[in-house]
C-alpha cells in the first residue's frame, strides 16, 4: 500500500464533512476521497442490516480509488458497521465512536458523561458499552436528539426554535449533572454554540470529529502510512444532489471544492 | 387484468399511510398492497433522477404482486416520476398532486391558494403549473416546510415547538391572504389541527389524501376495475424497520396490521 494514496472518508451525507475538515486541518498534506450517501441519507433511523449493506457498498467504491485507510465519519455507521468492515478489509478502518469516548473518559471530573446522537446510535448503546469498558465506574446518560440534524440541514443553527428544542432534549442530561457531553453525531458540532449555551459553561463538549482526526494521524504514523509530500486536491463523490453538496461543503471546509461528482452507489 | 386484483400504493415511508387510510375508508372491499421505502426515506430532498429510479424499482416490485392500479401516495414522487411511470405501464397510475389541485381550485373564493410541501415538491413548481392550467387567473403561493415531516416522525403533533415552527413557515402565506391551503405532503394531514390553528378558521385546508382516494375510486369504476366482493387483508412491505413501521401503521389505520414484511428493493 502506497503511503501517498488517499484517505477514504464516508458519511450518510454532509455531516461527515466536520470530520473531513479536522483531517484537513491536522494533516494538510494528505489527500481525502470523500463519499456522502446523499441519496439514502439519513442513516440515524435505519436498521443495522441496512447500514452494514450501505457501508459495504461504499467501502467497495472507495477501494476503487486505492485508498490507504478508511474513516467512517458517521456515528450510526461506526456503531453498526465498523467491526464488520474492519474484519473484511486489510487496510486500517477508523470509526468516530472510540476516539470521542476515550476523550470523554479523560475529561470528566465527576464521572458523569452525557451522550447525544441519532436514534440509531443511542439505541445501539455503543457509547455506554465502550465507556464502561474503559472505566466501569463511569455513569453514562444517553439521549437521542432526532431533530438536531434536521435543524442543521435547515440552517437554523442559532435559532430560538433550536434553543427551545435543545432545552427540551438536554434538560434530562442536565438533571443527571453530567460534566462532559459527547456530540455523538457529525452534524452536532455545527450546533455547538447553542448546545453550550443550554448546557452552561461548566460542561465540556467533546467533539469526536477532532479526536477522530487526531487518532487517524496516529494510526497512519504507526503503520508508516503518512504521506511524504503535498498530495493533490481532495475529491468528493455523492449519490445525489452534487451541486447542493458542493455548496454546503464550500461553506464549512478550509479548501475550495470545485466539483462533487454523482455516482450510482447501488452498483457497488 | 382481474378486477379483484389489489391496488398498489407506495410512498417514501409512513406518510402514504394517510392515503391508504382514505382508500380503505372509501373502498372498504378493496385490497391494498402498500410499499414504504423506509430504507431510503425521505424523498423530499432528493433529485428527480433519483426519485424516478426509486419509483421504477418500486413499481416493478408492486407488479410482482399483480396489482390492477398504482397510487403514488407521495407528493415528491408524484411531482417527479408520475409521467414517466404512467408512460411505462399499461395499468392506471394515479398521483396525489392533481386531485388536490382540482379541489383547491374549486374551493378558493378569492383565487389565492397556498401550497405547502417538501423542498422537492415546491422546487418542482408542479402545483403552480397544474393550478394555472386549470385557471390562469389563480394566484398560487408555494412554501417548503422541511421540518414538518420530521416533527411528525418525532410525534410532536400539537407541540409548542411545532406551533412556533408552523407560524414561521406559514406567516408568509398568511401575508398573501390565501383562503385555501393544500397540504402537499402526505405527512401534513397529521399536523392539520396545528396548521388550522395557525392559519385561522377562514382558511380551508385541502387534504390531497382524501381527494386522491375519491379520484382512485372514479378511475377504477371508469375502467371496470372495482372489486366485486370483499377482498383479503391488506399487505404491507417496507425496505427497512418493519416493526417500527407496523407500530406506526397500527396507530393511524382503521384496520389491524399484523405484519409488515422487509424486502430488498434495490434488487428490482
Amino acid at each position: 500500500m502506497s503511503r501517498n494514496a488517499p484517505i477514504g472518508v464516508f458519511d450518510s451525507g454532509v455531516g461527515g464533512l466536520t470530520v473531513a475538515r479536522e483531517l484537513m486541518r491536522q494533516m494538510p498534506m494528505e489527500q481525502i476521497v470523500y463519499f456522502g450517501d446523499t441519496a439514502r441519507v439519513p442513516y440515524g433511523s435505519k436498521s443495522k442490516e441496512t447500514i452494514i449493506l450501505f457501508s459495504r457498498q461504499i467501502t467497495k467504491f472507495l477501494l476503487t480509488k486505492d485508498v490507504k485507510a478508511i474513516v467512517i465519519a458517521c456515528n450510526t455507521a461506526s456503531s453498526f458497521a465498523l467491526d464488520t468492515i474492519r474484519e473484511e478489509l486489510s487496510i486500517p478502518v477508523i470509526g468516530v465512536i472510540k476516539p470521542g469516548a476515550i476523550t470523554a473518559a479523560q475529561t470528566t471530573k465527576n464521572g458523569r458523561i452525557g451522550i447525544i446522537g441519532t436514534q440509531g446510535t443511542i439505541n445501539s448503546g455503543i457509547y455506554t458499552r465502550i465507556l464502561t469498558e474503559i472505566n466501569p465506574e463511569l455513569q453514562v446518560y444517553e439521549k437521542a436528539c432526532p431533530l438536531f440534524a434536521n435543524l442543521v440541514e435547515e440552517g437554523w443553527l442559532y435559532d430560538s426554535v433550536t434553543i427551545e428544542i435543545a432545552e427540551r432534549y438536554l434538560n434530562e442530561l442536565q438533571g443527571y449533572e453530567v460534566d462532559s457531553l459527547v456530540l455523538g453525531c457529525t452534524h452536532y458540532p455545527l450546533l455547538r454554540h447553542t448546545i453550550q449555551k443550554v448546557m452552561g459553561p461548566d460542561v465540556t463538549l467533546v467533539n469526536p470529529a477532532f479526536e477522530t482526526a487526531k487518532h487517524t494521524k496516529d494510526v497512519l504514523l504507526e503503520n508508516g502510512l503518512e504521506c511524504s509530500e503535498q498530495m493533490p486536491a481532495h475529491k468528493f463523490y455523492v449519490s445525489d444532489g452534487a451541486e447542493k453538496f458542493k455548496a454546503f461543503a464550500n461553506t464549512i471546509l478550509p479548501c475550495e471544492v470545485e466539483e462533487a461528482k454523482g455516482i450510482d452507489i447501488e452498483q457497488y
